[in-house]
């Protein structure tokens, strides 16, 4: 496959939601064609492209591309590294995969000569890793930020404007489609410390290891939280955060109390908003459905028309020293904790407090990211929240 | 110049804010140089660089790349032209050139087998037109809609957060740099219809006529009228809109009321934020600096980057019909006329009503776009608005 070629074949691996939308997206593209498709159990509609052998797929040359659908590290991990080694391009929409083994996959593309592009694993639909590689290349990337899981977002709009208790939203929340069944990757926020993986790793040119970045999740939130924070004029949402701090990177998951200045305050049920600052462009978001089988298979597709186009995508470190390590002792701003009344807190960082129905609600002053996340690691069924600067 | 090449030498035609930012935008580029730089009156700093003859950028065979930062129609259009017949790519971040000859542009490049690129014409610093022909790729543009003019916002928020008065307003603009000493072309609502233009060409693979775009502009808006958008919760914005009517397109730039819920009522100061909604994807919006000499400079240059890699942009025609007019017969919402209270109004299409001050601040039922910007060209002071569905 050179940049000329016109026609290009692809395989699919796995029907799932994101597999069956880039299937239907596929259609809409030119000089694309879907013409395998890996099943685990066989189904009728795809009954002359499907099979059940991935060898099938690897050792076919007419297949130009593997579009990974499958999900999760296995057998996801063996199927990409042996679809580039056989000369095939690979697109996925898998953020636990490329968060995990980015740099193995990236140096199995190079290794082979293939492409790699992953953008719908952080935002869905929308095109924020390609944009985020694009405006790389002539700018440097200060921080990024936003919400990226759909599920967090659902829910916490629902409490805001509902006024509902959170697992009456995540019941509706799953009947809706909206929350799997085990929604813990989501509400832990395990699924926004992966995007952020990936987001800095592309911002800053670098590769930061997944347990590296403290995550706060928003199981533990409770209707009270949502009230305190209604009177105050704060809306709560799951943001991950990075950002160059000299040599390192500073890189975050936490429930965070914006203002209704901020864009995010505004951003309703399950969309996601992210967002870069250049230093050249300054600020830059992008706002759009993060999850959905269309929106993300349309998203996979225009991965793959990119690669068919020979258009360049450049996530290593090649125009400068990649910061190395991640620290997060040098940003800071102010934390809500949410306490049983009962519960010690220390004296000294606090700014303001208030006990009512059987819990302390204290707002500290400025506190580093590294201590806050430490001090909230204390509490069992607390609920800790940055206040956006 | 071909895709592999990894050299190009850019000549920049004029050094204000645009061609300013580009030449410093470019310093962060890869393979990039400015090699010849068109002036009016020599300027010391770029003394080896400089000439005030066109002649020797079109006759320079090493120069593969025209960027236009002249603006205005004459004479930016002959020497795109020229440079484009000479066998060179140009890049422009000028509205009212592609507004106003965007078919006789891309015939041009097309029979010369050159790239013409202008995604900073609308949007600025915003990747907005590269990334609305990027989702139309294997997608249908349904609509596209924004805010696409920092001055009007910048006036529009103040007015709102501020309590001013439009005058006072436009002339702390302007000693921010945030307006024109002449705004007629933002404050009565042209600029954006240039951007609206380019925008729908764009999404629908059309070539429109500016003047099928009925503006209303926001220079007759009062601190009355905002005081009354405020007591009713509203946000008034000024909007382009477009959108695929059957085998017609709708397009009209006019201010609109939005509720809290809109994104676009938390867009602040001199933001643009610029929304499409694609058949597959759903909403996508992108929000950043619609102007100024950075932003603007640097998405000049992410065009350039763009032809460099040989990164295909496809805006014209190839995919299907084209609309081939504008009708805004079909499209209706309600609107607000504030007009003298001495003035007369036609009886049916008043929803509600409410007289003081002096003045009739009339909300309509539904009307068509056609038909309430005939109506309000029949009052000279009045403002008028649309209602957002």
């Amino acid at each position: 496959m050179n940049e000329m070629e016109m026609h290009m074949n692809i395989a699919i691996l796995g029907l799932g939601t994101v597999g069956s939308g880039a299937c239907e997206a596929v259609k809409s593209a030119i000089d694309l064609e879907v013409t395998r498709i890996l099943v685990r159990r066989p189904k009728p509609e795809y009954a002359d492209l499907q099979t059940e052998d991935i060898d099938d797929i690897l050792n076919d040359p007419n297949i130009d591309l593997v579009a990974e659908c499958i999900g999760g590290i296995h057998p996801a991990l063996e199927y990409v590294l042996g679809a580039m080694e056989h000369g095939k391009h690979v697109v996925t929409a898998n953020k636990a995969l490329v968060s995990a083994h980015f740099e193995e996959l990236e140096n199995c593309a190079r290794k082979n000569g293939v492409q790699f592009r992953f953008t719908p694993s952080a935002g869905g639909g929308i095109p924020w890793l390609y944009n985020l590689q694009r405006a790389g290349r002539c700018d440097t990337i200060e921080e990024v930020h936003g919400i990226v899981n759909g599920t967090c977002n659902y829910i916490l709009d629902l409490m805001h404007t509902k006024g509902l208790d959170f697992a009456e939203v995540l019941r509706d929340a799953q009947e809706l489609g909206y929350a799997e069944s085990d929604p813990g990757a989501d509400i832990e926020g395990w699924d926004t410390q992966r995007k952020c993986v990936i987001s800095a790793n592309l911002a800053f040119r670098t590769v930061i290891p997944e347990d590296s970045v403290p995550v706060l999740g928003i199981h533990h939130i409770l209707a009270e939280d949502i009230a305190f924070f209604n009177e105050n004029g704060l809306t709560c949402r799951l943001l991950m955060n990075a950002s160059l701090q000299g040599d390192a990177v500073s890189a975050y998951v936490e429930p965070t109390l914006l203002t209704s200045a901020a864009l995010e305050s505004g951003v309703g049920t399950n969309y996601n908003m992210v967002s870069l600052t250049g230093k050249n462009v300054g600020p830059l978001s992008f706002y759009g459905q993060g999850a959905g089988k269309m929106p993300t298979g349309t998203s996979l597709v225009h991965d793959i028309i990119d690669i068919k186009d020979g258009i360049s995508f450049s996530p290593s470190a090649s125009t400068g020293p990649a910061p190395s390590k991640v620290d997060n002792t040098k940003t800071s701003h102010p934390y809500y904790f949410r306490i049983a009344a009962g519960a010690s807190f220390p004296e000294e960082p606090i700014a303001s407090e208030q006990v009512r129905n059987s819990y302390r609600y204290i707002t500290t002053k400025p506190m580093t990211v590294s201590d806050a996340h430490a001090l909230a690691s204390r509490y069992e069924n607390a609920f800790v929240a940055g206040y956006k600067e």
